[in-house]
């Protein structure tokens, strides 16, 4: 996927600086969810399902108007070394928690909430191997298991109208030994300057961009150059998302 | 797998009595654990990860000895309709701690912990899928994980002796309408009248049986033929670990 | 009580294999439960208050049946060694969850939950002192408990037809330096190759079978002895039961 | 008890204004606490089990004292309508906090804590059946147990030295329809105008004074009644915990 | 402020034995809530903000009155050495919900609650600096801000007739070093035998009292000694209450 | 402060697009803290005390290094609308923990944690009010205080060299209306279409970029206005901070 003649000898993975490594969207991944999606990003799996609710949280209730949320887990032995199970230690962690509302926002600025009805789209994002990226995987797999749960709806004739207005998917870019670079992987993320992740819509609209210095504060020019990068790799990132949902469940 | 002549009109799969479901083991299914395995009996899918942490419960310190221990989950949307998220809620269920414990229990069963030394082996049973069975299931496939980490232990020198004494999985069995029959999978389950779920190992014996009326108390006669069922449904497991070992990772 | 002639040098309290333990069952213990009964048997002693509740649980709500359930707990000091209050570590154990699972499981086994009217009969079970067989004692205290809370509700008009079908007991069994014997204590169950939780109704069918290796897995035959032993061990339980619910309050 | 000549219409148990419920204090109600109280205040009854941990609280580590500390619980059927168990509802109760902090200190305040050497002096005060004034049920039964476990650290020779100075007890004394009186069961706990829960030494000092004005702010000169009622009760209590200790065991 | 003659060459401050520390009570200190006070007794400094919730408590509902209750929190910093928070630990201490309890009850005391309507009062007092005797400053704070609250409640004419029925104040009366002194700053505090709580209204009733002996138990004498001062000091408190609700906002 | 000649129509408060809210640094505000300062951005006024604590995360363990972290909360009654103290519900929401994590990272970003020496620097930001932007404010206080607490460090001989690299501030900009705005208030942030907060140094590097769009994705032209905006006021707030360091505490 995406040979790129400029192969850069910066990356263990031989990549080029603006390429992403392999994405597979495997569809119909679980039985029963209304939409499911197992993404691959290079060695980041992640099972993303979307389930269709007939609720919506207390503050909406009443309002004909829809809810869309997320949530996210890692398995304790998707990483390297095994992390505590957060069930078992009783609570989700605040990294945990921030990814989760990232995941949900990032879905909601694409969905037209009153043509959604008063039903809950609830994104379950669970890692079951992480190398790096995992939360720009979610919100690209989500996207399209939310799509598909959506189709349901359509077809079934529970609603009338998309209630989504555009995709929505997600990158990580960063500096990595002075380089800027695109879709970060573990081995490059934990040694980066800096990273962003970039949350963009398929016309090309930024949803969210959360950029941080590891090490030391970088430049405006910096950030220019990985907002490009980010754009390019999204764009790419938005056509594998309409392939996968035009293929065969 | 598995064609058996007297195929059943009782059941919805037109499997026979005393049939299991298809079953697959898949080995090395992610990277980074000791031992991992995505076990497959029928609808039901569970990743079994055996992570090696060099170190022991406390109680077990300076003792010499290891500890087999193992945490069970269930994506929320492994099911008909989606279920609260552990990690969320901030507590495991009983349901969940209860069947952990028996997980736990089933493994340390063919363990020498002597020999595996001050080291824990910790296996983490995710059911990604839910068709019945999540128990079972994780035992068997939790086992070929463990053998696999093992394995590893032995190749590098870390142990000397092996320190699995027998292989070790899981069945259920249930009566349904009043007919015995052999790993049951949800639509059978949530109807019967009693099941039980039998763990036995490689050699015949028995480490768990848990029986329980759903309705009616059952006779000793009815439990005799469903023990009959699992001690053949349990051979023919075994012999599908230990083919699980001998392929090619 | 029950003086049995071979008396056995196998066992510390020099009762026979086959022998309960001295058992009683004190009914009114306290003054405000339905139903309240200090069951000892040995060393263990339980207090089974049953309340009547004017509730259902939410899944129940407006389908015009009851619901029968229970919780468990130990007193920090019912043991040789104190153990951490559950309330003050803030959870209930695995341990505690699965015993007080198993407790609402038995008891609805004899229960007709239509007949009970839309009301919750909520057993605790209290342990002030354990000597093995807490979980045994509280299923066989309980149902007695729940009896007399039942006769409350008949007496006073509340129901009209009777919704216990059958009583309801358990004892442990358990292969002890490779001896079959009745109804463990503490000393018994620590050092025991394998240990069999039964629960039977008074008509001797089965409502639990919770048979665990200690040690090494055991053979059928050992199933087949052990369960020999719990029947009528059973029996006479529940002739104690009954004896109890005959004597004046 | 106690017959008082001035037998008053007041109170619905015909007791005189001035007089303490039946009062009997069992010593060894369980076998495994190295100190064992069952105290019953009229229907008031609590268990108090005294510990002795070979650890001490961190802030005390190394500074060759011991200490003494409380817990307080509650069984859910003790009261009139069923309370939620705590350890199933994840916390301890402000109300159960507030009770148990007052029993430490009130045990502690007659302790040498220098003389128990660097151990614990762990009391679970556990309410089997509640009709009022549990706290201080507690705190006088408390003591009682905590003298029977120093008594064992005595005679084991732990111990030179008896690193209790004092007795202590409590009651609770209150104004019901204007009538100051001593020792509030639940129907007149729950009418009352003002309560006070006064602990007192055997040599009659104060350890803690905690008023309350129920309905309207009291007068000095009630409180200074209530006080009265206080000490005269409690000095028959620290008689009646003396009579306990010279009971054989 | 209270300049007294003859000052103490006992007390650090050099206060008087009968002075009360320096205190101010600032109204409107925040913005939003229905009554803000920051009230500062010497080095203590607790931000009291009431709040007017239109709903009662569920066991009040449809009964046509309103509650009156209270939290309590010191921020992690307002102490010596930082404590932990709260909020991170995941709960609130014994200590903390002891006081918060008292809060309550003592505002409760001077509040006709029928008059009130069915909405309640929420007072939260929150320590930003603490030199002793928070929950003193904070009774007495929290009335000012409940007064404020109320008073918006009148001129806004969402009740005809003031609830509250009188002022309530609280200060802290110890023996230190054998001498009896008023309003005991942490130094003070720490190092004392005996220290009484003591809550009382305008008019002189009493609302709580709560007196603990820290090291030897106290006499009566000494308890009358601390009543009288704490009577003396509680009726400054409520002339300064006075005065700040007199000041314009 | 801060008079512009362009006063803006746009905005209630009637600042200039580019001008900050009167923003005041009151150092020494709490009496303990080894550096105390409140800072006041118009109607949003936070407590932000630096503690010295002489250990370090586990970790972090004899690693010869230090840590600097932080804790963020907010009063129940700072906003308009009580909100539920988070120490009551017993855990802190994600919207605290991703606000605590990132003021950690934003004031790591320019400390030389070596320079720290084995200890760590605990950041306390308490919301007393909040009228948007409390992330901001935080971070900018709360590197004032760490300030001082360093400066406490070297004054005392702890540590030789100064760890602090650079001064780090945050403000928030948005797009209210179409327009570009900075330091947004709360009634600006709550109908905003997008918005940044923008954490820089005193060098001008960015260490934390987050921008949202709330309704519509955002353009490229619209986020690079946003950070211009943002450059100009954290270059105002670096020097105020100078300033607030330079005046007598």
């Amino acid at each position: 996927m995406m040979m790129s003649p400029d192969t850069s000898p910066v990356r263990a993975s031989a990549r080029a600086l603006d390429e992403l490594r392999p994405l597979s969207i495997e569809t119909g991944y679980t039985r029963y969810a209304e939409g499911s999606v197992l993404i691959r990003a290079g060695g980041t799996h992640v099972l993303c399902n979307a389930s269709v609710l007939d609720k919506v949280p207390p503050f909406l209730k009443g309002r004909g108007q829809g809810w869309v949320t997320a949530e996210y887990g890692m398995l304790p032995r998707a990483t390297h070394t095994r992390g505590d199970r957060e069930a078992a230690r009783g609570k989700q962690s605040g990294r945990t928690q921030e990814i989760q509302r990232l995941i949900g926002r990032s879905l909601r600025a694409v969905f037209d909430l009153q043509a959604l009805g008063e039903r809950t789209l609830h994104l379950d994002c669970d890692v079951l191997q992480a190398d790096g990226g995992t939360r720009c995987a979610s919100i690209t797999g989500a996207w399209v298991a939310a799509a598909l749960a959506v189709r349901g709806l359509l077809d079934g004739g529970a609603i009338a109208a998309d209630p989504i207005r555009d995709s929505v998917a997600a990158v990580s870019v960063g500096l990595v030994g002075g380089v800027p670079m695109l879709d970060l992987d573990y081995g490059e993320d934990s040694g980066c300057d800096a990273d962003v992740n970039v949350v963009m819509t398929g016309a090309g609209g930024y949803v969210e961009v959360q950029g941080t210095a590891e090490g030391l504060a970088f430049e405006r020019a910096t950030l220019d150059r990985l907002l490009d990068l980010a754009r390019d790799g999204i764009a790419r990132l938005a056509s594998l998302q309409r392939e996968a949902l035009q293929r065969p469940a």
